[in-house]
């Protein structure tokens, strides 16, 4: 009786764990920590459908190109976008070479760990912020200081590195789409050069298929060796309008899924879903305070910083037919770190 | 003996057609239309060293990374580039809409076609001409105008469609690195948008492996629908030191092999030329005015306005250890269709 007492308070247990919906896992299931619902249903429905060579949907491998957003959507992007905590280790650490930043803003916010004097500064305070700690370095050393600074740094509530604070669904997900011959691509508003280094390890989604916000880089001869230098300079902003243009600039060809979580990423979805073929367009909603974070304002949840989730957006979610992915009902599990 | 004879005639002819360097094809040579000499055991060595998992210059296959230039390295660039061939074409198509282009420059010189007034307008008339011809339109217009524009036009030499005007020894190349695990990728000073509707049935590179040049565009609603505007501004130059930031910008690595044929591929030699594993890098020199065209000015070739190798790039390819591939001598076919 105990033992049978214990596996039902294991069974409620994991039932409580797993989310709200019912999940079945099977052996075969691709998506497992992915409850059975809508969501679900119409990711796999869009891989069968333009992987069978019968259906009028088929669509060669060639033409299988799914794009991703990655904040918010791949991994977590509250209490701030990783790349800005990055943006104020870096201040910090270059701090004793500017005295005046002591005294200056965004810099003094930053070096106040002032969230709010940051947000303040807004978008132009962002760039200033980015530019003082990302440039007047060659990509070379950049790439070497980002990897540091990601063995080191943790994410504040989860106490785990960065790419640790990755979806498992999504991960799920790129694999799954991976073994139907899709590529898969991360389009998104962060730094490309950010994210490159590592990607791979993270994702599997290699360099050449992270296509990200840049500054403009300076081939030069440094003694007697070819750089890149990194210039104080915005090159390119891979955000909102931004994205299509993205798209066609590095892969040429419009995908067939698309995945964002934010205002950010409506003009994606509005490219890829007017395509002529088989497709789907879905945006993760992030309302689960619990396992990970919620915020809108869409539905009446808090209001955000980084990842705003307007109803306007629910709206023409509505419209155009995208999938809005609940994380609290949707997914069983949100890290793999969970069990 | 009369067979006898014209046996001997048959071979000698083949002797000449294919080049001053004896040629030995063997069932399983994977460059047939490649001379033996330095230019051919170059390119075997690379590929035997970076696939042989044995040996300490083993890379990676995800690191296999190969870039081509394309204007003079994958196909003809004289007597002009097709791009200037392809915008001359169409200003006379738009000619009736702007009777002001008869008595402007450099319009009036591409009505006339006057190569001389073209090359007197320099690069600004260059742009000029791209600008009112390329833009103002939307990236799927633009598509099936350069589709439209291939179907019809002709090399004016050779008389055959311009994706026919591609070198089979470096078609040859392509596979053979790509049948060792190499990504092979088109780094051109051409427009990304006029070479990505053929690159695939061309040289088997799909549109994503296609780096350019690039003119900004602009997202935008019409009628109901998402479309992306060329815009008549320049938005990247891929040419010269813009090569190894457009490598760095769309694939993130550092390639180990690279091919170019004049100075606007110098600086990306000189980066992969720096990167710490093996790597191979080299020039296709046009000294064959029989078979294509003869021109540097190095050696004491005829100057050029397309593709110039001038004998300060043929004195850094000898310092370097970069290979400059001789046409006349290296290349015992130029075309598929000689024979």
């Amino acid at each position: 009786m105990k033992t049978h007492l214990r596996l039902l308070l294991a069974l409620a247990l994991s039932a409580m764990l797993s989310g709200a919906a019912v999940r079945k896992v099977t052996a075969d299931d691709p998506l497992p920590s992915w409850n059975d619902g809508q969501a679900k249903t119409a990711i796999i429905d869009l891989v069968q459908r333009v992987t069978n060579e019968g259906s009028p949907d088929f669509v060669s491998r060639a033409d299988r190109i799914a794009t991703f957003d990655n904040d918010g959507t791949l991994w977590s992007e509250h209490p701030m976008y990783t790349q800005l905590a990055f943006a104020i280790d870096r201040i910090k650490s270059l701090a004793p070479e500017h005295p005046e930043w002591n005294t200056t803003q965004p810099f003094k916010a930053a070096l106040d760990n002032d969230l709010k004097a940051l947000a303040a500064a807004g978008e132009k305070g962002l760039v200033e912020l980015v530019m003082a700690s990302h440039a007047g370095i060659s990509t070379a050393e950049f790439e070497q200081i980002v990897k540091g600074w990601f063995a080191t740094a943790e994410h504040p509530r989860f106490k785990r590195p960065y790419t640790q604070c990755v979806y498992q669904p999504m991960l799920e997900l790129l694999t799954y789409l991976r073994a139907n011959g899709f590529k898969t691509y991360i389009i998104s508003g962060g730094g490309v050069e950010f994210m490159r280094p590592i990607t791979e390890a993270a994702y599997g989604i290699p360099p050449e298929q992270v296509v990200g916000s840049t500054v403009k880089t300076q081939f030069e001869i440094k003694d007697g060796k070819p750089v890149l230098m990194r210039l104080p300079e915005v090159d390119f902003i891979d955000d909102k309008s931004g994205k299509p243009v993205g798209i066609n600039m590095f892969i040429g060809k419009r995908p067939i899924a698309a995945f964002g979580n934010s205002a950010g990423d409506r003009e994606m979805l509005e490219w890829i879903g007017a395509g002529a073929r088989a497709r789907l367009m879905m945006l993760v909603f992030h309302d689960d305070a619990r396992r990970e974070y919620a915020y809108g304002p869409a539905r009446g949840l808090p209001d955000s910083k980084f990842g705003v989730f307007p109803e306007a957006l629910m709206d023409e979610a509505k419209e155009k037919g995208w999938h809005v992915i609940s994380m609290k009902n949707d997914w069983a599990r949100v890290f793999a770190f969970e069990e």
